[in-house]
């Protein structure tokens, strides 16, 4: 059993405005075990709508369709399911009344154009709605149903709830689904893949996916059942996934990497200082967006300019002369002196060409530096390559020594 | 002329992700006056990729398709366009050199799976990607054309803006339209819209569209004509907007609230400190966004812990004790304390309560004292208090400091 969702409105075809109602459908019928497995946005245009919703039953035995349903002349899902279904409508007398009654309660005649609110296409039935004027719509189809609800969030909602939902379990009752997402940062997509490929193979009977963003790689995983069996395949596969990437998952589902290393730090009772040169202030801001940081986080310099590097951070003029502010002998004094200055456990520092100008034939754009000084510890320091522009070698600098450090505290930064 | 979009991807039909892309292809096309009249999400099914590029292609001539390009096994665009075109496919080497070198370039062989980023489909032409291993897609049918991309925004934005969009230009000229865009930072939606009522009202024929995002606001206009026409139109409508909104109107289209801020200090020959404390590295990280910052950006403390504010600050242990971290008075001497440590010519600070934690009945959170000290001028301080959450609050003060800087170096600092 699949489901299909058809938003429609002229607004979400152009640069400014999603469909947002299609997460939160997507949510709840995954609740039921029911996937989407289709979507689309269509403007305001009756056999536009209409084609659509065909289409949509064609694909999917359930089919969602928001927005359309307003009193204006451009909401026009009342005809299109007309159209689509072929057959007349006409005002229906109770539901004029209930708008009607609606307008009276708050004082107002009901303004002419809402009658059209009360259309209804023979064979259909009405949703009522207890928060707006617009009645949704349930339409029976040889494959499957097709209901309409308002595109207005809160009354969407509240009807899909109350009047589509227990219709949709009744019938089409799946198993229940439980989802996970392991993440990995500071490596490469196709790397991941590589390595997870015997346990795609090992699983071959179900469907992982794997989704990248800068810095960051997910592995999304998915079991049917009673939620304790789908727990326990989903244990059993993450261990197959955490032996293939060993050390390299640093957490599931709602955890980001700066909450992972903040938590990490908190447990450790250790405290944490940045120096950044190319990242710019990115590291301390990261760690930062996790309320309760300053529990770890003492502070950091955004060492931009040389002469701040050797006077806020204590890096040695002869350093810089010799080795030049992105390299590793820099790095390493950055990170010492941050942990120095702070009196902090630990200390991330990067500096790095981040471009689009600054680089030279040795130091191309991309050439990072980051270190890790830690209490009692030898420094050390990783150089890094990220392709892409500006914005995405800071980002994965930043989660490049966010990681170096998780893996330190974790006792598995090897490579 | 019309143009249709198909994203391609199973995380786009789940409960957590939009796809975003095409919000920016919508805006692109719009401004060739090429209208989107359809979109659709569909998930790695080669088999529903191929049936979406059919439907969508029936109800427009332009069809861009992005996403399903790259190495793994649900990257399964290019399959659908072999089978919606229903024509074989083979590994071009030209371009499995081109994706060899890139490994290459960064010290890494090659992982196997990429290879079939080199399949091309018979009677297509690939598009080069120059920042990434996924080459584009074009397609010719009867119809029109399909222009497929890969779903990683900085790549499909750049493929579509130097390979596709000359391109449907050429074919498809629609009637040119203008458009501006101007940016208010630090001001709320309610508060700009009062302000502009009467130029809404002025220009009642035409279309303005207000959009706010966090600490920012904009004003979005159109004209239609040759260009030199519409450019006339926008000017006269921005100097109204200007007059509505006296001095704060910090730049248009491209620009951003640092962007604009950087090309003043430069302009000034000035340099530019931190002390951050609530926003933790963001108005440093959003300074250090801008490519060449390093010409007038010298350098950041955040200070999280009240010792570092003391220590690396100067901030005096009794203005701490009497007024505590939150307070004008350590507003003050933090930026004081930056623009001395660092030798600038301006230094901005902030310190708050960002939340969720750590608010008191006198110093609720969301309470911010932002400051700016400046050579021979006098500290001036500002109480802020954004609303919403901790992310929010921080994005807000970022923007208020920026604004701040802008307005003070403008001269038009007064409120």
């Amino acid at each position: 059993v699949k489901a299909a969702i058809v938003a429609v409105g002229s607004e979400l075809l152009g640069p400014s405005r999603l469909d947002t109602n299609s997460l939160w459908l997507a949510g709840k019928l995954d609740e039921a075990g029911i996937p989407v497995v289709r979507k689309a946005c269509v403007g305001d245009d009756a056999g536009a709508i209409a084609a659509e919703i065909r289409e949509a039953s064609r694909r999917a035995p359930i089919v969602v369709v928001t927005g359309g349903l307003g009193p204006t002349a451009d909401d026009l899902t009342r005809e299109a399911v007309g159209e689509f279904s072929g057959r007349p409508s006409a005002i229906d007398p109770g539901i004029l009344e209930e708008i009607r009654g609606r307008f009276a309660r708050r004082g107002i005649a009901m303004p002419a154009i809402n009658e059209k609110q009360a259309l209804v296409v023979e064979g259909t039935r009405p949703l009522r709605n207890p928060r707006g004027s617009a009645p949704g719509i349930w339409l029976e189809t040889e494959e499957g149903i097709v209901a309409c609800l308002p595109g207005v969030p809160s009354e969407m909602k509240r009807m899909f709830e109350e009047l589509v939902f227990p219709e949709i379990v009744r019938r089409f009752a799946a198993p229940p689904r439980s989802r996970r997402v392991l993440k990995i940062a500071a490596m490469g997509e196709s790397a991941v893949e590589e390595r997870v490929g015997p346990v795609y193979a090992k699983w071959s009977a179900h469907a992982f996916t794997i989704l990248a963003s800068v810095g960051e790689v997910q592995l999304h995983l998915v079991a049917a059942g009673a939620p304790e069996v789908a727990a326990r395949l989903l244990d059993a596969q993450t261990e197959d996934f955490e032996r293939a990437l060993p050390g390299r998952i640093y957490g599931r589902d709602d955890d980001t990497l700066e909450s992972v290393v903040g938590a990490r730090l908190r447990d450790l009772g250790a405290t944490l200082a940045t120096a950044e040169s190319c990242t710019g202030g990115l590291i301390a801001q990261r760690i930062t967006d996790v309320p309760g940081s300053s529990d770890y986080f003492r502070g950091g310099v955004v060492a931009y300019a040389n002469d701040v590097k050797t006077g806020a951070l204590g890096v040695r003029p002869e350093t810089l002369a010799a080795h030049g502010a992105v390299s590793e002998e820099t790095a390493r004094e950055m990170a010492e002196g941050a942990r120095g200055k702070f009196g902090a456990d630990f200390a991330l520092s990067a500096t790095g060409v981040a471009g689009p100008g600054g680089g030279t034939p040795e130091k191309p754009v991309g050439s990072v530096w980051i270190a890790l000084a830690a209490k009692g510890r030898e420094t050390r320091a990783r150089f890094l390559r990220p392709p892409g522009d500006r914005a995405t070698i800071r980002a994965w600098t930043a989660s490049a020594a966010l990681e170096m450090l998780r893996r330190t505290m974790a006792g598995a930064d090897t490579d």
